[in-house]
């Protein structure tokens, strides 16, 4: 099928998973994940050619997220487990007005319609997506990358099984055929047939869908993420949490990229830090974190000296970028300057620092004297996310199943005219 | 000033109304009705240049939309004060959890920022739609029609005035200084400077932005509204009720433009509302609504035969497409063709079939016996709106002053880390 057919067919059936009442899509999630396991053996086989036609060409971290094992199969049934156990986002009546003139307004949660993800290389993503899109009562068109193409079609079609077992449409999971950018652009510019793109994945993908996009779409993901050590921070507190959110997970949007350091503190925090994140770290066998250090910060300790651009890269590494400020209103302004607005904390004991910064910072997340590796949606108690949105129309922060939905105004009258 | 250096002004000050108290914006707001007043001369005088460059070129009714008078000054002011009294949508929690851990998770409805608005040739859109942005935290770029630059130049120079006596930005305000093609896509591809663009305007305008916006876009207003007359209808109900919808203002998005009407009552009810839209209005010296019918509403009352279009067509005049249907579900699926998800309604006395009819019709307001022309934030007890949104991210419906934010979350911890 084409990219258009595929879309055709989601769109005629979309208002049959609309209408679905709870029951149905969870009995419909739970074949879902019965199906998959029941095509272990098809989807490991395929994902053994996906691996094989990768192994040269990809890195090994790059092959591992791509490699699908029993329990890897497993986890996703339970994902989608998961999924079926949350509460229903549909029909939620988000507001009630009864006006003077009689007429009851109804501001009730409805599902997209049609939602179409791009994503990469990891296959889970095939069978979380569609969860959560088939929870929040919307067919969903999945677009994922070339190197996982045999996996992610094997999970799909087990997918599809499920549903038509449980009686709904196989068309409202579908995997996109065509693993060339024309099908991307296809799904970023096809209005009137999608109702919510997200696009999951590096910058470049953002950026294309950003400037290519006709249709509703949340941009996605990118990190550069700020903590900011006040003059009155707690040190040994700041030590774990800087730790914390540099090193637990660098690959991902919520690890931090950048230090901010007031200077009255900067020569009693800096020394320790160097020793935990680097000296300790590489005297343990683990990574060491490359510190890139402002002029202020390379007096205090050693490091690499911070190029141009060091303030403005999402290293998603082992390094982190050091700059020392005067105060809490550099920091602000700072991260008003160089942040992509995901998340950004500040380490204080002044209540009227954690105010003001919370109040300025301008981020879709904003933390006192926590990790900003929090901001996920499972964290956040969404229960499961289809991503993290840095932008501000629609969704902010983690998207669960509300996130997916929007709403309608049912308007009860009994001849009401104006 | 360029566009852009508009932009930047706009993005520059922009948190400082951001952070400003509900007083502050307040007052700031009763400065600028003030201000209004206080230049009404001034006003007046740029009108009275716009009118005259106007006259031979725009027809008597866009003529008169141009047209300010006192007491459309008055009117203006007046419209600014009342969005001063409603309640400030800035700094409400909208959910706040503790979660196991400790953190406190605050989603808090937070200003966008910076509201770039392209509008045609009404001058009161101006201090509305700066009222509203001022009111929600945000800076606003204002690009207003050709025809009425010159008026609402004046009006945002007074009301510049205002901010600046009540000690806020005059930049918080600020009207775009080009009106060619160049300044509006401008504004749709501004990344990083506009955080919200909303056009209104005709349709023309609203595909110009859909296909060229890079920024977060929300499509207003155009309505192709529907009105089923179910089998069960009060049919007396069901006359007043067309005719307040397609009459009362046939000039506005939430006009009807599409009667559907069931097969088993339509002989009953073409005749009576045949009489009622064209022939007493046109005895009582008013304009006649021409139907224009598909073949079988032909066979029971003389009118147009409709046109291949007649059905895809906001007429916005005194004109009504007329259906013939077998049953609600035959009403739901032309609906499903053909609406824009603006505004559709059912007239009946069946409960199964209202429940079905506000199920499936996928619009942002679904009537039940009652006119489509409630769809508007007076109507909806918002207050005010900048627009109808008719499409599902962010707001859909009317969009007041809740609509016009976003929110953020702040985080709270002591020293959390994952």
């Amino acid at each position: 099928m084409t990219t258009q057919d595929i879309l055709r067919a989601a769109k005629a059936c979309a208002p049959k998973l609309a209408a679905a009442q709870t029951d149905a899509k969870n009995q419909a999630l739970l074949a879902m994940a019965d199906a998959l396991l029941e095509c272990e053996t098809d989807i490991l086989a395929a994902n053994a050619l996906d691996l094989d036609a990768a192994k040269d060409h990809i890195s090994p971290v790059m092959l591992d997220r791509l490699r699908l094992t029993h329990d890897r199969v497993a986890a996703m049934a339970d994902g989608i487990r998961e999924v079926a156990a949350l509460p229903d986002p549909v029909g939620r009546v988000v507001s009630r007005t009864e006006r003077p003139n009689g007429l009851v307004i109804e501001k009730t949660a409805v599902p997209m319609g049609v939602i179409a993800i791009i994503y990469e290389s990891r296959p889970n993503v095939t069978s979380d997506a569609a969860a959560l899109a088939v929870k929040s009562g919307s067919a969903c068109v999945l677009r994922g990358g070339k190197e996982a193409f045999r996996s992610s079609n094997a999970i799909t079609q087990a997918m599809q099984k499920g549903l038509e077992a449980a009686g709904l449409p196989a068309a409202l999971v579908q995997l996109v055929q065509d693993t060339t950018r024309q099908s991307a652009n296809e799904l970023m510019t096809a209005t009137g047939l999608v109702d919510l793109l997200i696009p999951r994945g590096g910058a470049g993908l953002i950026k294309a869908c950003t400037d290519n996009a006709k249709v509703p779409c949340i941009q996605t993901g990118t990190g550069i993420c700020h903590v900011y050590v006040d003059d009155s921070a707690d040190l040994e507190k700041a030590l774990a949490i800087v730790e914390n959110a540099k090193t637990s997970r660098p690959s991902v949007c919520n690890a931090e990229e950048v230090l901010l350091v007031h200077e009255a503190v900067a020569p009693a925090f800096l020394p320790p830090l160097k020793k935990r994140l680097a000296d300790d770290r590489a005297a343990a066998g683990k990574t060491a974190v490359e510190l890139r250090l402002d002029e202020k910060a390379a007096a205090i300790i050693p490091g690499t000296p911070a190029g141009e651009n060091d303030f403005d890269t999402e290293f998603l590494d082992y390094i982190l970028a050091v700059k020392v400020v005067k105060d809490v209103n550099e920091a602000i302004a700072h991260i008003a300057a160089h942040s992509t607005g995901h998340s950004d904390a500040i380490l204080t004991e002044t209540p009227e620092h954690a105010d003001l910064f919370t109040r300025m910072v301008d981020s879709a997340a904003v933390y006192v004297n926590a990790s900003t590796r929090f901001t996920d949606g499972g964290e956040f108690g969404l229960g499961c996310e289809m991503g993290i949105s840095t932008q501000k129309l629609h969704a902010r922060g983690p998207m669960g199943l509300e996130e997916l939905t929007t709403y309608k105004y049912i308007v009860r009258g009994n001849g009401q005219v104006r």
